[in-house]
């Protein structure tokens, strides 16, 4: 069991991991800072929060394990913020969805004070805020763990165990390797649910009205905060950009296959990508 | 209630006609044709059949009400066949994805020996085949009902009643404006999820086990049929070419401005896509 759990900013990963890490006994004390008072005040009162600290320097004062959760254009900030008040065996680690640049600067961030380990569970909900937080957010779910080639291999095991601990499925990988994987199977379906939507919304208005199961699946996550996305998209765009050239290029295909009234073509990709949809698995 | 209801060719949609008929009470006797032997020795022992026909004429002999459940591109030849068997104030309707050059071509094969009245439920599931039919589904859901201008106005009234009677919300539309409707509310998301499908396909296959909820969601509907989807394609192909022209120029503008760095337009067109998300109403 960790001795301290230190979670910075939490939104609604991070309330879940406050929640998952009691329910489960992953910690011993859980630390939390935020910066609004009234939202302190609001954690303080909660089962699975200890300490609701003013001060990230405080808040990671004897901490085993940090996870700074707060949005990804300020992780690196908050880490540099942080580094003189961490122990030398101490593990930051985080929960943004894009990898590559932060994990450089934070390690960088950290020198030779600390260990930090870059995480990003793959769970979420079109609601955001600390107050949608549930325990089971991470049941079954793929967590991504991004050490760097110099990254200390036991502070990487430390922060497998936890999401395991956690109950989600940690798969280790390289970072900017992780930011292809999620620019195609979590930026790239974002922006295309995002963009169908706004298409949509040029329309007639009662046509959403008629909508059946099929569109509102479809387009669920469209309903996700744009703030929170445009610094998604922003952190990681060279690689959403190249994954969005090469699915304008399936949809072309597709477009002139169908103008061409080639029904053999449209439906070996149909097929094909009906194969694809099988072969995903339901969490577990 | 309806005397006689006869269903030609039920799958998911016709069966689940039959059930919710029952269910609700809304015909005295349900007869129904398929064509398959083994499939007639099955209908006959459901609650929901009370008899299994071996021939489509036969079956609707005597209807008050027909609903043709075959896929889109058979049809007019269907209603050519049973044409000569109904009864002159039979109303004979189908529940087909696309509605204007058949509801021209039904309505012409009956001339004025019966109605027809075209229909179109938003239900359905990526699962297909009779058994896989439900009392509930068309609960809340749309049932277009698509008369030509020269269709007679109590036919058409009883064919919304009868979507009413199953659990469904009625919408009368011109059947090529319906066309154009359900080429951007159910084709295009369609081929948006099809085609997002094929596209992972192609990358590492390890990628699909890490994708959440959000790929899942985005990408359920290309778990259905490639066959029927290709029939509904070719029947609907120009109001698609259309709906896809400008959503892949949506896109396009979309990947512009990121690749700009115009994070205010992607904000907003983020913004603009979740309002009209929220705007999407569940099921009732």
């Amino acid at each position: 069991m960790l001795a301290q759990l230190s979670i910075l900013a939490p939104g609604l990963l991070g309330a879940s991991v406050a929640r998952a890490a009691r329910a489960r006994n992953v910690a011993s004390r859980i630390v939390i800072w935020t910066r609004r008072p009234e939202t302190r005040a609001e954690l303080a009162g909660q089962p699975w929060c200890d300490e609701a600290s003013d001060d990230p320097g405080r808040a990671v004062t004897g901490a085993t394990l940090v996870v700074i959760a707060a949005p990804v254009d300020q992780i690196p900030a908050l880490t540099r913020q942080i580094a003189p008040c961490l122990r030398s065996d101490a593990i930051v680690t985080d929960v943004g969805s894009v990898k590559g640049e932060i994990s450089r600067l934070c390690a960088a961030a950290l020198g030779s004070s600390a260990h930090f380990v870059g995480s990003h569970p793959m769970a979420g909900s079109e609601k955001t805020g600390w107050m949608h937080g549930t325990e089971k957010l991470f049941e079954g779910r793929t967590c991504f763990v991004t050490p760097l080639a110099a990254t200390d291999a036991r502070a990487t095991e430390t922060v497998v165990q936890f999401w395991r601990d956690l109950g989600g499925k940690p798969a280790v990988v390289d970072p900017d390797r992780h930011d292809e994987i999620v620019a195609h199977i979590s930026h790239l379906p974002q922006v295309i649910a995002s963009t169908l939507c706004a298409f949509l919304a040029t329309k007639d208005a009662t046509w959403g009205s008629y909508a059946g199961g099929g569109l509102r699946d479809t387009t669920r996550i469209a309903g996700s905060d744009p703030e929170l996305w445009r610094t998604i998209l922003e952190q990681n765009r060279d690689e959403i950009l190249r994954a969005l050239d090469e699915y304008e290029n399936t949809l072309h295909r597709f477009r002139a296959a169908l103008a061409n009234k080639d029904y053999a073509a449209i439906t070996h990709e149909m097929k094909r990508a009906q194969d694809y949809r099988r072969g995903l698995q339901p969490p577990a």
